[in-house]
């Protein structure tokens, strides 16, 4: 029955109410410290991912009727809030480069990020409340992503697309300080928009998820604070999101204190699917330690969880895109050392190239480990020996300067081509005094 | 794994090519009668509709700052074809008044007809090709409806979002004359994007849906038109929309001829949720022939199926909107004989009318039909008699005659009051002659 809600947790009001806690708690340093490097690598990966196609098609598309107050990243021409976050958002996933929370089980910065900065040049927010509310909105995601999963996920859904649907709401709901009730309306509205299916993994709609998560966000949390009103408990009814987008039963609220999640960001350091980096920084060290070449390897056999063998176990991807998706094509990147930093490693042509193939048909993918990011390796030597190593990317680094470092020259390496080094300097240097002296709007003009 | 179809149906590309089968297509007779009808039908509730508070909301939102070539109904500014099928979706959708159709398990024009006219009037195309589109996106949501249920709409999503983001992706794309492998990936982006949450019937976020669904279907066709690339397996592959959506397995495409199902819509004469029509008809009658009044009515129970008492289970509504899908409420209307087709019936103030309150408080709703659209009802008398009856409003006219009369009589009603007697029937003439002489952009210019 429509009003009957399951339990009396009233989760999405208790989402709100933490919401609404964050203009007023004090968020430690290294929260700080961690949303602005989220904020630097978004950056970084959303300059180039301006150019790929995707983004280009999409942008043609809504420049042809739209303009507004916010900027597009790689574009001339400002569009609407929710225009902005929708191709940013599409532009940020497009390399598949950008960052991961396991609690979210997704890529939090490129659904939460974009929306708040479109809406924050337009009302001229502060750093202060433009990190305020992507920390806010980050965090949602979190406690979102922690009630439906592992099914959520596991079942094929993407929860980029969904679960950042409504932290998106929820961070531009902060931004544009709704009260409890738009906030709650916010967040129904968020939630009955969410969308995403795996099955769109390896083509331009995997990306496209990230930009309507964040324009669904930036809709939610304007049309809330128009008084547009939704039922209050999107989240926990037997017709709301956890019941009917996962296997979860409905919990109470696991809250999370401000600024204590966004610290467990993962960032990437290959342009592939972050469910092939255990494999490759497995067998980038066995093949240093045993000097493997694509010449000795008789075979490589990959044990990874189900998951992840759902999420990249395409066997032979025929595209750059697939590539990416493709655990085989990921061994076999890393066996012939090609730099799988670079982006145009993940190329069409690459993906057909016949070295690479010919060693990728030499591996075989199991997806028998139990959950999680690690990756158990066995390779067989043309002579017979056999390696084995176990490699897991899933830890959080916690020396934020050594993982500053390694954003910085990630930021350099992707960011330069496109706007220049002198520019890229400005930006970073911005971003580095974001909710100290910059603004969104700041930020927004050394790009432009 | 990613590109692990399921079964060896090719269910998305298959559908694509239905699609393309409707523009040389001949249509049967009735198709087009039935196809206006609906056409009639949207423009009587969403003339209404457009005064509803979630629309206002909604194009003030948009308006803001958007404009285009496409009419938002009720309003004078034209926007894009997205925004504006966002907009007319949720106007025609926000009475709870618009046609119903049984395969798809939701509402098809306010889904499909908002996205084909806008995409219609901004292209100028004609009222033949504007209905072809229109029949080809109400009959394929048809076929994706009938793929995921009976399990999508129990476990709680609004088909009329879901199905209906796939049914205006394929109309937009007929309109738009996609070839197979554009209209392949049209379908895609339409299903990625579909979502609706039962959870928010009773709100403004339920006409949201429809607004959603065909704003979806502008822009998943109007993107595969660019170039913009889905993978081709959105609806089968094991991470797809049946199988995440639904319970339903990957069955072979069970293909609807042109125009053999919109021949099949149930139109509306109650403003209020369908599965509250059998009961007001049934209970009418009952009152008629027994002459129940509130005094002497000792007892109401309603039997329904698990699906209508899910859909329609309010037992206490507190607004106008939370009435419409209120069992118990609608059978206090028909006891104290208020007039069902009118508007204001389903007000905040008629929701607390003590009377009618008193009444609802006798009223039982048991959910142990088995499925489908019928009602039992049992009224128990103040001095010991019991009454029975049962109706089912689920069987199509097929007199289409008659129910031309009728719908016109309920298009005067509704429409004169927001555009004057005139112009009613100058767009009644219209729509009658859609597909001969007039064109979307005469029916916009007729309201503008």
């Amino acid at each position: 029955m429509t009003t009957v809600k399951q339990g009396t947790f009233d989760l999405t009001r208790q989402l709100a109410q933490v919401a609404l806690g964050y203009r007023s708690a004090k968020l430690p340093e290294s929260a700080i410290t961690v949303a602005r490097q989220c904020i630097l690598d978004w950056f970084a990966v959303t300059l180039p991912g301006s150019r790929e196609e995707c983004a280009i098609l999409l942008s043609d598309e809504l420049e042809s009727f739209g303009s507004g107050p916010s900027t597009v990243v790689g574009r001339a021409k400002r569009l609407s809030p929710y225009d902005a976050a929708l191709v940013n958002g599409t532009a940020s996933h497009a390399l598949d480069f950008d960052d991961v929370n396991r609690l979210m089980q997704g890529h939090p910065t490129v659904a939460i990020f974009p929306a708040v900065f479109a809406v924050a040049e337009a009302t001229g927010a502060t750093g202060k409340d433009l990190l305020t509310a992507f920390i806010a909105g980050y965090e949602a995601a979190c406690m979102v992503g922690s009630m439906v999963n592992p099914s959520h996920y596991a079942r094929g859904i993407h929860s980029t697309g969904t679960v950042g649907s409504i932290g998106a709401a929820v961070g531009v709901g902060v931004l544009l300080q709704l009260d409890e009730e738009q906030m709650t309306s916010a967040i129904g509205l968020g939630a009955t928009q969410a969308s995403g299916l795996k099955a769109m993994f390896g083509s331009m709609a995997k990306p496209f998820h990230a930009g309507k998560a964040a324009a669904n966000g930036v809709l939610s949390a304007r049309l809330a604070a128009r008084g547009f009103i939704a039922q209050p408990y999107g989240l926990e009814d037997i017709q709301g999101f956890i019941t009917t987008q996962s296997d979860e039963p409905i919990r109470p609220l696991v809250k999370i204190a401000p600024g204590t999640e966004v610290v467990n960001t993962l960032f990437k350091y290959h342009a592939a699917c972050f469910c092939t980096h255990s494999t490759l920084d497995c067998l980038r060290d066995l093949r240093q330690r045993h000097a493997l070449t694509p010449e000795n390897v008789a075979s490589i056999d990959i044990h990874v969880s189900a998951l992840h063998l759902k999420t990249a176990g395409i066997p032979d991807p025929v595209s750059g895109l697939e590539t990416k998706f493709s655990l085989r094509h990921a061994a076999a990147l890393a066996i012939h050392q090609v730099d799988t930093s670079a982006l145009e490693t993940f190329s069409d042509e690459v993906a057909s190239e016949p070295g690479l193939v010919a060693t990728r048909n030499r591996v075989t993918v199991h997806g028998d480990m139990p959950g999680g990011s690690n990756t158990r390796l066995l390779v067989r030597s043309t002579s017979g020996e056999v390696y084995e190593g176990e490699h897991n990317t899933g830890i959080v680094e916690t020396d934020l300067v050594a993982q500053g470092d390694r954003l910085a020259a990630k930021f350099r390496s992707l960011a330069a081509p496109v706007i220049g080094e002198e520019r890229a300097e400005r930006l970073m240097s911005g971003i580095m005094r974001l909710d100290e002296e910059t603004s969104a709007v700041d930020l927004a003009n050394i790009i432009h």
